[in-house]
């Protein structure tokens, strides 16, 4: 009773803000474009349509009373809308309307299908459902340059219709990832925690408190995870034929290029499963990925016999290299393979190396004929490719040797006198046709079949080579040494089982790595198992005394896929034997049987307790996306980003709070 | 070459371990069941299987030299094997084993292509993976009985038919929520962030360290989210048109029963759409998940006219029961429609409630006939109802009158003299046919239509009263008042959009809310709309002073969906006006204009720069499941679930980390 007094009593008050919330719905498909394709040409005139969407355009006269404006409708297609003064009064770019109107074929345009840019949209009605009442920043008006719009207005950003293509894109391809999967593999997801264990040897995780009192009395805490991987293992434990997840993964390292704290991994694990079959799924993932995208139009390539770029049309075609060869002939595991310069192994030309450093026993060289013309040219290269900037993470840089007057030219090998010695340099250089104007760029590395400084000077040259905005490299690089259009996809396989650890407390001489003698890491991971032919060498070395030179033969099933130099995901073949995990652990890894308990004591009983043979992979999902939709950084590709810093400047996280 | 050497060295060597690293591949779709299907009836033992799995049961002799074991596959098939002692030597049970042979129909068995138990292998070759080589706790050596595994052992829970079915269903149907919402009506999946804001008004968020030093000397913190609300509705004002979700969700309230401190929600949010829609979609998809689960076998059921259930055929058959009436008739607004105890409004039996307190003016009664013989039987019934463990959360308990005398029945309603006045209490006992051997239930609760203590005290006894293990209540029960069998949906609607907050700092007078006068929170959450009929109303609340009264009567546009009295999840119309949601947030809910600007000033920008109406939903997958796969708790749905004190038992977490 009460109620339907004061109802009355306010009824007729308030207009506005009730007009606001009330609209008319619209079926869920009845789109413009599903129109168009419904119609035919005679007909589709005498349809209204009914319309939600964003101003896209403020409105502009046309002619007498006659004003036109763009609507982008909620599906992100753009049309053009035409009404006279008064409904089009105090529009406004990024008004929230509905409206309604009959489409007409343009003046100057046929009747297409297709294109919705054919048509224009004459206003019956009009409503307003959200007035755009903030200044909106300036560049947003157009909304034609979403890199200009402030972090904090990201919402603004995802509106433009780049950023709405991105946000499909990833749906659709997790879709067509799950499909293939779930559907004909029989593969299933599975859910693991996010709220983990610290294992403080990692260093790189965020911590999460188990009180919610900030000052956290009880010293517990959670650890979110940097991989599902002890999750995915303990599945293949638990029963499970073949495990899929996107998962949410995070690492505390803010401040390295390109990362975020948070980012997502297509997970996978299959049991009784080797890596050959799990090289076969992530292939056809991957081009399955690529071809929903870019139909034939830019399909994936590698390389073919003579090292010629063909297309993948199925897994096996993928290139399988080998670490030792990359390492050798690109100085790096994950090459860019679209760069067509050549590390040339001076070897050959009777170069003795190891001058320095007596295990780096190769000398190589980078030779680019015809670059520079003087002294002021050869200073801004070296100036570029050496900058500081790019040897942030202490890595060594390489000579570089400009040959300006003959001098230059017939004592080219002095320059690199400190680290190998070349015996007749004229000869050499008759060989490699070197010329005044050339710019030799040379290092040394270590020994084939050992290299484990990664990348090697000149394998991070060929790719700093590219980064240049020096209008001179710039235009000869792209004359004389283009990068390949395709983009190329490689495996990389046959990885050394374990490292030496570079000893990063003891300063660097002359920034050769110190290695840590007589103790090793696992290059990838500790559960990372050995190809089988290396078992007798491995067992060896638990038994008897470990001899670090036999040790670092010992090669691993791990595998690498790599696309345009970038590393998509790694996988391997696990150890599933108790034994002998804990035996690496112990003797070559030095984890205390205790502290094997504590840290990994669920997977040690899971594979005391029948643990099946498994293999699995994770593909890195956002630089997975940040390749295929060639973006520069992951953060173009993830909805809700972080800075660099690991700031949010759209919800302001992290915030302080104080202890009390 | 010397790696040459050394391979020959030890190849000879430890040819165990090799074994347990070299197996055959099977292809992955070649199972049993599979096989089963291609083959006839004439042919199949023919054809040599190879076949992965674990050993199910210990070999037993079943004549002369043969020997019968059961065999578990990666795909959950259980099948007998046949071989010869020396094959099946010192095979235990969870060794995993790879093993070929014939298969064979039983001799006591008809050909069947459906069921692999008519059939056993008769083995050529077995091989051992991994053998278990640890004392299996003893319980599991069937496991028959997968509820007795320790936490610690999870992984061998997860081997059992039960739960592998669970992992494999949660898998499913989530493909059958993302085929529908993905192809059928074009929702994208937006991925949210994880590391978000803390707001300390929640009190029950997790805290996460900027920093990876235990210390956190930059006292900055991130948050877990409780739920993508946030996020979701800016993605409204990104212009995403439907979104949804399977989102991580993490409570930091690990004592409440049956939470996890975290779950998964299916989200989502469409953009100018109603409840209405979002009400199709959600009913659409819980149906579809039964249906797929259990076909027509077990379909779910709603209340038609007349209070009859009647079959989910679609979304519109669900019955909608609007709050009030809920509280009214059944004293939850997530009632067990299952359970056919009624209450009884004394009113219309002229009792005068509010005599305690004068705002529960409503006297009601839950009548149990012929139900106790004896001062002991009412003595257990009473003792077991008012366990103080049903009222840990501090609500009220209800009067219990037992009637065993004549004077307990002419004068029952002495027994609640404390809450009603009831003036002719015989003839009211003659009108109930209340007789001796009956038992009288009784509580007041607020008046009609502004019932804001949920439960009251006799909506929760009619679910403690089906949580007993009495025999004299069960049986009771079984034979007058039992369950219905049927699963039973409904729509609850028309709920207050708030509430008076509780006081929780006054001690309770008798167990009565103390309600803060003069002060209302969300009933639901702050973005909640009310309906567009009480918009005059609650704008007279925002420009004039406010008038509790008033404002409580304010209905808002959410909804739940509840299941067999649990509530799946809820949704709403959300507010999209940035005045609108401002003014709420200062004027009712206290939230200063500076604190707005810190809490919720990424939304409250949205809202200015033309965000869409828009309305969502969230359904709590994991309580979803439990309810269909019909077990007691979210832990039986859960991978790998936590326990109530948020410790995991398997991993180890959370785990002590000292401070430096």
């Amino acid at each position: 009773m009460l109620r339907n007094i004061l109802f009355k009593r306010y009824q007729s008050t308030n207009q506005a803000i009730l007009n606001k919330f009330k609209f008319e719905q619209i079926n869920s498909t009845s789109y413009i474009k599903n129109i168009l394709n419904q119609v035919d040409a005679d007909n589709f005139e005498k349809k209204e349509l009914l319309i939600n969407g964003w101003i896209e355009k403020k409105p502009s006269k046309v002619k007498k009373d006659l004003f036109q404006t763009k609507l982008r409708d909620n599906q992100g297609n753009l049309l053009t809308v035409i009404g006279n003064k008064e409904q089009l009064k105090g529009i406004q770019v990024e008004d929230c309307l509905q409206i309604k109107g009959n489409l007409k074929l343009r003046a100057d345009k046929l009747f297409s299908n297709e294109d919705i840019e054919n048509f224009e949209l004459k206003l019956n009605y009009l409503k307003v459902l959200n007035k755009v009442d903030s200044p909106v920043p300036s560049y947003t008006t157009t909304l034609e340059s979403p890199d200009l719009i402030q972090e904090k207005y990201r919402f603004l950003q995802l509106r433009t219709p780049k950023y709405a293509k991105m946000l499909q894109t990833r749906s659709k391809l997790k879709n067509v990832v799950r499909n293939y999967l779930e559907d004909e593999l029989d593969f299933i997801e599975v859910e693991t925690p996010l709220l983990f264990k610290s294992t403080p040897e990692g260093a790189q995780e965020y911590l999460v408190q188990y009180d919610d009192d900030v000052s956290n009395k009880s010293n517990l805490y959670y650890a979110l995870p940097q991989s599902p991987q002890q999750f995915k293992q303990l599945l293949m434990g638990s029963g499970v034929s073949k495990y899929y997840q996107f998962a949410k993964c995070f690492r505390n390292e803010t401040l390295r290029k390109d990362r975020q704290p948070e980012f997502t991994q297509l997970d996978m694990e299959i049991s009784f499963g080797t890596g050959k079959e799990v090289m076969e799924i992530v292939g056809e993932v991957v081009n399955k990925c690529w071809r929903t995208y870019y139909g034939s139009k830019k399909p994936l390539f590698t390389l073919g016999s003579n090292n010629k770029v063909i297309t993948v049309e199925k897994e096996s075609d993928i290139k399988r290299l080998n670490y030792a060869d990359v390492m050798a002939k690109y100085g790096s595991d994950k090459p860019d393979l679209r760069i067509p310069i050549k590390l040339i192994n001076m070897k050959e030309f009777g170069a003795k190396a190891g001058l320095t450093n007596p295990v780096f026993n190769n000398f190589e060289i980078i030779h680019l004929p015809n670059l520079i013309k003087n002294e002021n040219d050869l200073k801004s290269i070296k100036t570029w490719l050496l900058n500081k900037e790019h040897y942030l993470d202490q890595s060594r840089k390489p000579i570089i040797h400009g040959i300006l007057t003959q001098h230059d030219l017939d004592y080219w090998n002095e320059a690199f006198a400190d680290v190998a010695n070349i015996e007749s340099p004229k000869l050499v250089s008759r060989s490699l046709n070197m010329k005044i104007g050339d710019v030799i760029i040379g290092s040394d590395r270590e020994a084939d079949n050992f290299v484990f400084e990664n990348p090697t000077p000149l394998g991070k040259m060929r790719n700093i080579l590219y980064q240049s905005d020096l209008p001179l490299l710039n235009d000869y690089l792209n004359k004389n040494y283009p990068k390949l259009k395709e983009d190329i996809v490689s495996w990389i396989v046959n990885f050394p089982m374990f490292s030496p650890v570079v000893n990063s407390e003891v300063k660097r001489i002359q920034g050769y790595p110190n290695y840590n003698v007589g103790s090793v890491e696992a290059t990838h991971h500790p559960f990372t198992m050995c190809q089988l032919d290396h078992i007798p060498l491995l067992q060896k070395q638990l038994v008897n005394d470990i001899k670090l030179h036999e040790l670092l033969f010992i090669k691993s099933q791990h595998y690498d896929l790599v696309i345009n130099g970038i590393e998509v995901g790694g996988g391997s073949t696990r150890i599933h034997d108790h034994d002998l995990q804990s035996k690496i652990f112990a003797k070559l890894l030095n984890i205390s049987l205790e502290r094997q308990t504590e840290l990994f004591g669920h997977l040690l009983d899971a594979f005391k307790m029948g643990c099946p043979p498994h293999s699995g992979f994770a593909i890195g999902w956002d630089r997975f996306l940040s390749i295929l939709l060639n973006e520069k950084t992951i953060r173009e590709v993830i909805p809700f980003p972080k800075n660099n810093k690991g700031v949010d400047m759209l919800f302001g996280s992290p915030s302080k709070i104080e202890k009390s």
